[in-house]
């Protein structure tokens, strides 16, 4: 599998995935799962993939091609909204393409695409495995696709659209760590990217590797701290316990 | 959907069900998917559900009306192991029962047997939708059916086999908090219980309900104290947002 988080703050964006694809415990490889297209200072567009390897690559690749071969692609094309509208079309052929011989096999795939187009603010789109695709607004300002459930309690809590762009990046990881603490499926180098609202390039795709000094640090601060907040928390369940029946000694029945 | 826990420690069993069972957003109930059966002073057996309501609900009819008509039933088998393999059987019989007429429906169920027999110390077992069986060890001391994800890093971190009761139960209502915060489809009330080791009786089932005090200082107390966990977290990624490029002013093109 696969976890990709995607946050759109006041500030900009936050992007982090991990890098591990799976056909079976014992086919296990490392992907990048995060792409940049840019053109420096006109627009900078990210794509997150989760799903299908076969299927996201295949998507990855045909954007790029038609980037030298289309009229129309996604570094010419004048909005977000129209981004998303190609990449979401993209994948719809290419599942379409490969379902024929399906034979149990799923071809889908989900994505995020995210970036700026000069003249917009920053947008974040999720891309379902039927093409159409929603947007975030400051009331959800984030998505992530993948094994979501995991790390989706610690964003809910903590996110909003004023989170500052720092923040939102240590909230993405720690939700990265529940991840990949109770899924195996998901796997370091994580890859990150940190965008500024109206910088309209992109600074390169940061790699934390698995001995990472600042990530296992957070790993660590937040593991110890959920640790205190749980035993420095009141009994509050005694009573309950208390009021069940105890031990019968044999003489008692 | 449905959210259970059941944690097997030293000192006992600690069970906790929500009670929220919906067939699409606009059909949803509360019904009990928690069942006891006991013979006091000689053994008790806990029942867990999740899945399939009309198949769970047969399950427990026909678990019932095998003790008042067969000759080998859940309360007279000799150990726990028999008792999980005929509540297996249970679950299978009515799902093949069903699933002639599937038309798409997910007849399926998973269940959580628990509880113990004079003679034995107390087990915990997991009944998967075909009828086979694990059981948990030391290493691992809980089972979770339903929507399991969101709760887990919680568990994950947390429990294990010396954790004591109350300590035990406090962790499942967190894990059952994170839950009810991030799946509409897993509801109040609660049901619990806990039972402690060779009291061969239930003390009967406790039902949180939403405005239950308890619950909700455990919920406020989590929730303050993981965000104050987060808040005091030193700023790790501000190296990594500091490297990246400004804002373009409309010069520097």
């Amino acid at each position: 599998m696969t976890y990709c988080v995607a946050i759109k703050v006041e500030q900009g964006l936050v992007l982090t995935s991990d890098s591990r694809t799976n056909a079976g415990v014992d086919h296990i490889a490392s992907f990048r799962k995060l792409q940049v297209f840019e053109v420096p200072g006109e627009r900078v567009i990210f794509v997150q993939s989760s799903g299908n390897l076969a299927t996201t690559q295949s998507v990855i690749t045909l954007l790029q091609t038609a980037i030298r071969n289309s009229e129309r692609h996604i570094l010419n094309v004048p909005t977000m909204f129209d981004v998303a509208e190609i990449v979401g079309k993209t994948a719809r052929q290419v599942i379409k393409r490969d379902e024929g011989q399906a034979q149990g096999v799923d071809f889908s795939c989900s994505l995020i695409v995210s970036g700026q187009v000069k003249g917009e603010a920053p947008r974040l789109f999720h891309i379902y495995p039927q093409g159409n695709f929603i947007e975030a607004g400051e009331d959800t300002p984030y998505f992530q696709i993948g094994e979501s459930k995991y790390g989706k309690p610690m964003l809910d809590r903590v996110v909003n659209f004023q989170t500052p762009l720092d923040r939102a990046l240590l909230c993405s990881l720690v939700s990265m760590d529940s991840t990949l603490r109770s899924n195996l499926s998901v796997g370091m180098p994580l890859d990150v990217i940190v965008y500024k609202s109206d910088s309209l390039q992109c600074g390169g795709i940061v790699r934390l590797q698995e001995d990472n000094e600042m990530f296992r640090q957070v790993r660590n601060a937040w593991s110890e701290g959920i640790r205190q907040v749980f035993e420095n928390m009141p009994s509050y369940t005694a009573e309950i316990c208390a009021a069940q029946p105890e031990s019968r000694s044999s003489g008692d029945k």
